[in-house]
């Protein structure tokens, strides 16, 4: 019963295979093997038009060299307060722009709302040398919080940003379980909604480490490369990187493991429910923030399942855990097991 | 006949071997498996010491992190005009350590000597602000020339090093073939001949994407974890390193590949010179640097043989390239096979 | 009726009349001048104790440098979320410190309470890396709201950053009319409170451009010279802040142009009320923000009075404006004169 | 006999006067006075077309941002090896360009060649990420070397940078010194030769420290307020520098204090001939680097001279200083008079 994190679940096979079928042999190195070139490909044919694809090896590096692309000084990024950006990644999107600085944007389930935006961003009116300039405004999709934006409201944030004349982020380290979750192709979901630029993670969801910057904004990607080389992020031998994109992506192999871990999670919220308890927001894709019974957790503890207590400062007033109670996260991937999810139901069933 | 670079080259056996082993199974994300911890007293092992080993995937973050962990403003880092850290990383060096100074320190054969390096840092005396302030030394070994610093040459630097109160880096990008060329013990090729902290490569000899800074001053390492992540350089996933590692390590894997590719080297110099060519600097590692007619260059090449052509600039002035010949870099690597060897050795013989 | 900043004054006669007087001769560049050596011991003299003292030229510079001399990898800054540092410095403590972030820790009236300080701090927990590290905590005295800590403020404020190993950086735009609002002595209103280092302005006071950062924790202030200079903030002819110093500390001059723009503030919080009007927050050093009828506002426009309208997003709800009204900052230095108080009540009375 | 540098010097009493003159009364605060407004159209006078014009307080402040301004990541600026941006700005231009890395570009009499620019340059071919970018080239006018560029001599490394599609920057620190010295227009020195963008340095020559970054290339200048403020260098009381200007720049002044204190460099340079005695480089602008016998500086020093013994290293073979000798530099400003001239001329002659 591990529901720790998804980065805790190791490569599934065909990511694996993909890695040994593709060990033999030399071929050149630094991103110019033939190899990357067509795992490039296959993400223009993901996503219907012409993009410019960076592999790095971690989320982090993926949204913070993005943003750096659109780096200004004294930049402002706009983001939620419960960012991976904001809250999980050392400064390093801090480091990578100069010092840019993240502005944090509220709103209920994780998600941003365009008229929070509007506001925050009306703090940095343009041409007001102190307060600095707008530089991005990035949104997780999934978000921290297990929800979905939707594609309108992509389409609204966007709509604030190009008023103000930056780019959208997507950070998609859960690319693929928000995909599924709304049953939305890869384009519908970002270019066509809006979005700029994305960090497609796919470590999470199956990966050793292999996450791409994948730019729309085609004119913004020129001189990327040296971004990424200059943080160190450009690997010698990156055609691993590739041999991993290759297996996740072949025949759909990554829509089958978000939707397996979508389900699962579904099946845990299903169950929290059956058990008269509640979630802190919707389960819309693979995390589920359970609010339960302290003596429950105790139990399900005992009984060997692990998650994370969550803080529930964000928790709306209406539902927030009461003295007794505390907030869990359960994440779920192509590693968790039904029997995993019925033994969890079980024993929380079990008072 | 593929001699471009040992970054050409895939994986071993037992590095895939060891990565498909650890596969199986959920464990803690971020560098807190038991895997590392095992493997990060493997180094402590090796190197008969207590160390500090951070992981991470590229050499260029090894070098220009374990620099950042002694940056100083103004601060200047003496290196050799070829070292990769000054002509090869992008200004990741700089990046990392707040706009650092490579300073070029020249010397014969890839090799900064005592004498110029003193007189480098003579142009940064302390406690004059406008100059700034000497912060690192950093020596390659084996060099970007394919020879290597003698245990001796080691502590000669060192002691220039030390008199200037600074620390003394190793870019062990080929460390291995450094080792097996001395035949010296890992402890006396680093801390016990005065290096603070080394850039551990393991990619080039036979892993995927394997690299570590090994601290011997622990002091220094206190915080570098916050370095490495703030440079997006913690992978989620880092077990896949260490299982890299693991591999690599085990029962001297890393030791016989760089023999293997040292020897094969040799053999490269041993057929050039019987052909009455030259190198341009002594083969000690897994680099020669065959200086040829341009008339066999294209022989070669038309035989399929790869490498690169080198420049010139600092070959000593007896021994330079004259207008009918060329210097060539030529690699060798685990995946050098002899009959490689025989067929390019042939080829340049058939005059 | 000028009450738009008080930095739209020029220099007070005995700060030019310094500038001319030391401008005879010769005198050793980069702060190596016997002046600036004289007026350094000053500030030890005012303090009480050996201080490290520092001259730049403006605010941003003094306290971003300030900071960076504590600047860690991650490192995180509390301050108040109108703080000059984290509203109007266009990102320069960010730059400056290699990517810190402004952490926003609320309090009414301008100031931070020790308790939302703590829980600011509690989302940094020492040692997990994600988030990144608590570096610095930084209070504006007197605040951007016109108010001022007490001394038991400023120790509580100590109290919590010192349990959290980091030091209490104080900005002191307007350090003086801090001062004269509290009848303190600098000694007490710093270091024996808990303050490690001191942004002293003295340009908005009656200089044209001098400030210095002021280090009671000399052990950071070892290199500072180095992250000045690498910043560019090191003048040539540096002995032209220290003849600005000479005349501003001279006899008490300093403290006397303080005191009449505090009076004069007071004179206009008073008029207010007077006039059945009431100000956002307490006025207790040269910063007044009256609430006043949007007619009454027009009125005084075109009566020639200058003053800024202010956000009333932190005003507290009792208070607020409401839709007739608007909120004001006016502000008060040696320049302004009774006159133009009395014509500001004067006119605001006219109803 | 004061000749250690022109950064000794106080300022002229034209520049004294206009900013006494500029004291009275309240002025918008941050540039956006009328007084800056106005000094600001001089310069597009003295340049003969529209110039973007910034103030700001130190010439390493100039420099620094100016080549910020073309920051690219991996950024190669090229720069003569005794430029001051090299040696003596303490990793202000690494620093403020993200890690930029200067490129020394040898050549006689300081000045670099067209030729040594264009090799150094070859070693960073385009899109090769490894080696970086070139990102700007740099001259100093006049330079450290007391010589002057030729209108031909700026013309072809320009030609040089064009070729490589970087922008020409000058350091004019020394700026009228050599205007004066090449009788040409400001015009022709700088955008008619091809300069893109110009340190326009006051302070040696006057003022107490009022620098202007003077953009030709007025696309690049757009967002400079950005960089300027970001980096602590915009000033509240700004107007403080554009008097200095005011006062600096009215019916030539500028151009007489430089005249004179070239004029007295040249004298300096005929006594030392008359003498027996030689200089390192031509005399050209306001700094003469005699080479003389240890005992003529001894008795010079105990008459009471005042210089700095100099680096020998980059003087030319055939004229380096022998055992005996040794290299000064003295620098003659505003400040300096004809009886210090005088003295030391009879004093050097007493042998």
């Amino acid at each position: 019963m591990n529901f720790a994190s998804d980065n805790w679940a190791s490569a599934t096979a065909p990511v694996m295979d993909a890695l040994a079928r593709h060990t033999a042999g030399a071929a050149p190195a630094y991103g110019t093997d033939p190899l990357t070139t067509s795992v490039s490909e296959q993400f223009s044919q993901i996503f219907e038009r012409d993009v410019a694809v960076y592999f790095v090896g971690t989320g982090s590096a993926a949204n913070a060299l993005a943003l750096s692309a659109y780096a200004k000084p004294g930049g402002a990024i706009f983001c939620h307060p419960g960012a991976h950006i904001q809250v999980d990644e050392c400064g390093c999107p801090e480091f990578f722009t100069g010092g840019g600085k993240l502005v944090s944007v509220p709103g209920a389930n994780g998600k941003i709302t365009p008229d929070a935006l509007k506001d925050a961003m009306d703090a940095f009116p343009d041409g007001v040398v102190h307060h600095g300039q707008v530089s991005a405004v990035s949104i997780t999709q999934a978000t921290e919080s297990g929800t979905v934006y939707s594609l309108d409201d992509i389409r609204a944030i966007k709509s604030v940003a190009e008023s103000r004349g930056v780019p959208l982020h997507m950070d998609g380290a859960r690319f693929a379980n928000a995909l599924v979750s709304l049953n939305a192709s890869p384009a519908d979901m970002t270019w066509r909604a809006g979005v700029d630029v994305l960090s497609f993670g796919a470590t999470k969801n199956g990966c050793w480490c292999a996450e791409a910057v994948v730019f729309f904004d085609l004119e913004a990607s020129r001189g990327f490369e040296y971004l990424r080389k200059r943080a160190g992020h450009l690997f010698s031998k990156s055609r691993f990187i590739a041999a991993q994109f290759d297996g996740y992506l072949q025949d759909g192999h990554w829509l089958e493991t978000a939707a397996h871990a979508n389900r699962l999670a579904q099946s845990i919220a299903d169950g929290v429910q059956a058990a008269g308890g509640r979630t802190a927001w919707p389960v819309e894709a693979n995390e589920v923030f359970p609010i339960l019974k302290k003596t429950d957790v105790k139990r399900l503890e005992a009984a060997g399942a692990r998650f994370y207590e969550w803080s529930a400062a964000s928790i709306g007033d209406n539902i927030a855990p009461d003295d007794d109670e505390v907030c869990l996260r359960m994440v779920t991937s192509f590693a968790t097991s039904e029997d995993e999810i019925q033994q969890f139901i079980a024993t929380l069933a079990q008072v």
